[in-house]
């Protein structure tokens, strides 16, 4: 006998859970295809030339990574890669905008601990353009993210967003290139360590003087409403010319986030955000849930300057972000956030009050799916006890029960399980009843 | 630079192809959850000591198994064995019957050739009981499948029902248990090799008498109306009590598909169905779309006795099917029988006539989308003909345009791609049109 047991790292729910959990990706699904987002399946294995074509470091490290025969394979790691080969291996098929999504799960052999996770789903939407590509688009993609998380009723979230060219110029502007990476990834971390940290690493380890300190204090705490934010920035009167460009591309985008009718109340702009070293170039994107920031941000991107150059050499910008959706719903879940009402796909579950009513089961159960209603029926021989334990425990919203007196009075007896309220009710009522709820 | 390749025997679809797939792959699980079937979402990876519990001979060469630090890798095979880890590991958070639906892919490192891959989706759906588990399930499994095919619309198809019992009961009766694998699999390869072929190699090969050889083909070739089916078998007088019970069985079940409302026209009793060699133990299952019979069977599967007996002690009797979604897919393009008219998830796509008017056609998008209609708008810079191939190949249904007259006149311009058709509509009217269609 083997003991039936899952790898760590690797999420598997109970039916009510994953119930829950398909809910929020048929939600984030929805969304996408209504903005028109294309869907992408490409293979969890990928040849590892191609896979890894640029990886390195610290990524390569945690890939699934094999041979069988003479394949050097691996398992994708994120969403972006697959996309870059997809893209440059059909470019001649594809329409440019080329506007997809992919929900699917990627892998990385983490060591594994607490909301971490060795196979997960991402929830990637990317706009890639031949060439160019408008900065519409990077009002368009935190947009579908608001409806999503409006959607998802979780909470009220805030979806930072900055422009990495501001950051990038201001810290040429105050000649301090030299220290941009360690400067970049200080800002990173800048809301983590706190103020007094962040200033001292700054004045005793990398022996930045006041003045400059307070040029760079001074940008990264502009605070008030984004036009306000947006004014502010302007007024700092920095003419370094990446500065510039970054100020009028973010003036753009929070110009038509306002005309995709995003309540003013879900964004800000953050100039804080770093995302990463050396992948994007302009509009960056973070996402947290008020009041639970300590999760980190749950959906995050920016803007690219060119997706595949290790497979073309056609330049292909692109915008994109990404929902990890598996870490979100282990976050939701441990701290009480995931809404409990809709653990079940049936709406109601037909039991049989002895043997001789499954067929009049089953019939109620034909009728009730031809009228949309999706509906489990208890085909099994057992005590009646069972049977409405197995409903209640089903999380269903309501029970049915079919035998002798509602087969001879031609009604069924519906009970609602949430308020215990029973009810004998005709066919016709029944059928109003389960397909208005 | 790296050629951006995918692996043979990998499926990896363009969009509009992708589009359609996920179409069918929808319409299979909205049938699942229209009977309550449970989701679930098991792991790709697997320890292979879980894993490979039970497996053996050509399946485990065919398994992508490897090693990660110090742990033995297996990627899934089947979705079978995850389900027996996953029933026997949560035997007690579980409520039985305990009816699940999985819809995943699977990995097998065949040798890649036309038609078979290497990774590929199997749309599984079984109901587990605990000790035993009624017949009626047995009829609402391939009712579920009826239910899938019929909605697919991809022409006439017949599910075809055995109970393997008979079989084993007339080989058993004729005597020729010795023989009985051979049989099988003779009998299973039957009306692939035709009639001369099949009774020369019992005759020759097997030295099967004439007598014998006379019930059997008697047995194998009953024809007629399902019940006219079942008489027959009844007739044979064959009095094996693995043979009575099989009749028996297989007598309750049809007469509980004749309840489930599936049309006699959609199924028939095939008995020469074997279906490997050990697992199925009872009904067993093949489905064949008609004139395309060659394709080999798009659904298939049956009843077993235990299915986790390498997990755990207690006895899971369990009834199950499956589509191999990738394979049908590919049969369903090379045969042409793919329904073309729904290739892009946006209903529409929305064409700004100039720059100017891109905010007037986020307006309009926000409108519609709030209307629930999915809707792209082209928000890129380009010539009017580039908006309107890229609308024509996008394979939307409407192209709507926004330009200076629009604007002045407040309506829109709607033209039908498919019929080319072309109307100038008032918001309300465009609403109406496009809600409906």
């Amino acid at each position: 006998m083997i003991e039936p047991r899952t790898l760590p790292g690797f999420m598997e729910l109970l039916p009510s859970d994953q119930v829950l959990f398909n809910n929020i990706k048929d939600t984030i699904k929805r969304n996408y295809e209504k903005f028109g987002f294309l869907p992408l399946d490409t293979p969890v294995l990928e040849s590892s030339e191609v896979l890894l074509a640029k990886a390195g470091g610290e990524t390569e490290k945690q890939i699934y990574q094999f041979k069988k025969g003479d394949n050097d394979l691996c398992m994708r790691f994120d969403l972006t890669v697959p996309l870059a080969k997809y893209v440059a291996a059909n470019y001649n098929e594809l329409s440019f905008p080329f506007a997809r999504y992919q929900i699917d799960k990627v892998y990385r052999g983490e060591r594994p601990q607490k909301g971490r996770f060795r196979e997960f789903y991402q929830c990637d939407i990317d706009v890639i353009g031949r060439g160019e590509l408008s900065l519409a688009y990077d009002a368009e993609i935190p947009c579908i993210m608001y409806n999503i998380f409006k959607e998802l009723n979780i909470g009220d979230f805030t979806i930072q967003i900055s422009n990495r060219k501001l950051l990038l110029g201001i810290i040429e502007d105050l000649g301090l290139n030299d220290l941009s990476i360690e400067l970049l990834r200080l800002i990173d971390k800048k809301s983590k360590i706190g103020d007094e940290n962040f200033i001292n690493t700054l004045r005793i380890d990398y022996k930045v003087d006041e003045q400059k300190l307070n040029v760079l204090l001074s940008f990264l705490n502009i605070k008030g409403s984004v036009n306000e934010q947006l004014s502010k920035l302007n007024k700092l009167g920095i003419t370094n010319e990446k500065y510039v460009l970054g100020l009028k591309e973010l003036t753009t985008v929070i110009g038509f986030i306002q005309k995709f009718g995003v309540n003013a109340e879900y964004y800000t702009i953050d100039l804080t955000i770093a995302r990463g070293l050396d992948y994007y170039t302009g509009t960056v994107y973070e996402t947290f849930i008020k009041g639970y920031e300590n999760i980190g941000s749950v959906c995050s991107g920016g803007r690219y300057d060119n997706l595949a150059e290790y497979y073309t050499k056609e330049k292909l910008p692109g915008v994109g972000m990404s929902i990890g959706l598996t870490r979100l719903f282990y976050q939701l879940k441990e701290n009480g956030l995931l809404k409990k009402q809709y653990m079940s796909n049936s709406k109601c579950i037909v039991l049989p009050m002895g043997e001789e009513y499954l067929e009049n089961c089953i019939a109620l159960g034909n009728t009730l799916r031809a009228n949309n209603i999706n509906t489990t029926t208890y085909l099994d021989n057992a005590k009646f006890k069972t049977k409405l334990q197995y409903a209640i425990r089903s999380k269903v919203k309501y029970a049915i029960f079919v035998g002798e007196d509602e087969v001879k009075g031609n009604y069924y007896t519906i009970k609602d399980l949430e308020n215990e309220k029973q009810e004998q009710l005709t066919l016709d009522k029944l059928l109003e009843i389960l397909t208005k709820d």
